[in-house]
């Protein structure tokens, strides 16, 4: 007797289940959906400063990282630094291509497509003439960010546009960076 | 004898000269200020992928970094990944809080301002239900992000105040993400 096939529980390596309840649970409680997510900078020298990110808040409580993820950021010596750590505008296409990707793995396990493999290059472009003040007729920014992904699933070409159309839809760090987000700094006395 | 001081050649450890002959150099040929940072990403499991930086493009020529930078992304058990690294919303922070720093820095250097210390702490709120597409009402990217700033330096608040915002202006992830910046990924086929 063959026994009907049961939902797979991991789609991609993401737990389906766990996925759909947390979303019943969000929709009975939505206040356990604000995270706020945090960090600790430190200037080391130069170009070169360094992250520590220890815990987030997310469900109503603190979640410490098992391990405190440590970052350094620099500049190469192009930009007169010592090259001691991808510089801050590599993080930001470190945060993006990493947010698409895992935007376009989860949506597709709650899908239930299957995908082997998601690989993408990135392209930024800025004109240094905005940090140096130099003009102002360029923007300070990236002009524009550019992602190519290659998709290996057993799906169309058609289908594999889709998945990236929602990768970019869902994805927080695509949606921080397209749209105006506020970001705003002070002096902690 | 007292020699007239000299201007010092180094700054909260940039090297002022360099600065300024990069500026006269680009206010000559401009293009040589077109960079272009580079990434590449491939995903692994789950929540986990993993990004290789391994060279930029600027002053008219490719730059490989000596060694390439690899970096681990993964979401925390909370949300169904191994916390095997930093998330990409933690990674977006990460960017802000190196570019406005190093961006504080530099400038306070040509400005012959000496600082001792740059920390900061940083906060971002996210709802999750935008990434989980549970409400169309809340944002899918933070909400905002909140930068303090502690300076060490002797000056007064009120200057420090005025590093914060010049920090803030020349920075190039503060104005890719407080400005709407095109975001466009595509299949590579």
């Amino acid at each position: 007797m063959k026994l009907a096939k049961e939902k797979p529980k991991f789609v991609n390596g993401v737990n389906v289940d766990a996925l759909f309840d947390t979303i019943d649970a969000i929709k009975d409680s939505p206040v356990i959906a604000e995270f706020q997510f945090r960090a600790n900078n430190k200037w080391v020298n130069g170009g070169h400063n360094h992250t520590t990110i220890k815990e987030f808040y997310g469900a109503q409580e603190v979640h410490p990282h098992e391990n405190p993820f440590e970052l350094d950021a620099d500049e190469p010596p192009l930009l007169l630094g010592e090259d001691l750590g991808p510089n801050p505008v590599e993080y930001a296409l470190k945060a993006v291509a990493a947010c698409v990707t895992t935007s376009i793995v989860y949506h597709a396990a709650a899908k239930g497509i299957e995908v082997r493999g998601v690989e993408s290059r990135l392209e930024g472009d800025l004109d240094l003439r905005g940090f140096l003040g130099i003009s102002k007729e360029v923007p300070v920014g990236y002009k524009n960010i550019r992602l190519y992904f290659k998709i290996d699933a057993d799906i169309s070409d058609e289908e594999k546009e889709e998945l990236i159309r929602m990768g970019e839809h869902y994805s927080p760090v695509f949606n921080t960076i397209s749209n105006a987000t506020p970001v705003i700094s002070q002096l902690d006395k």
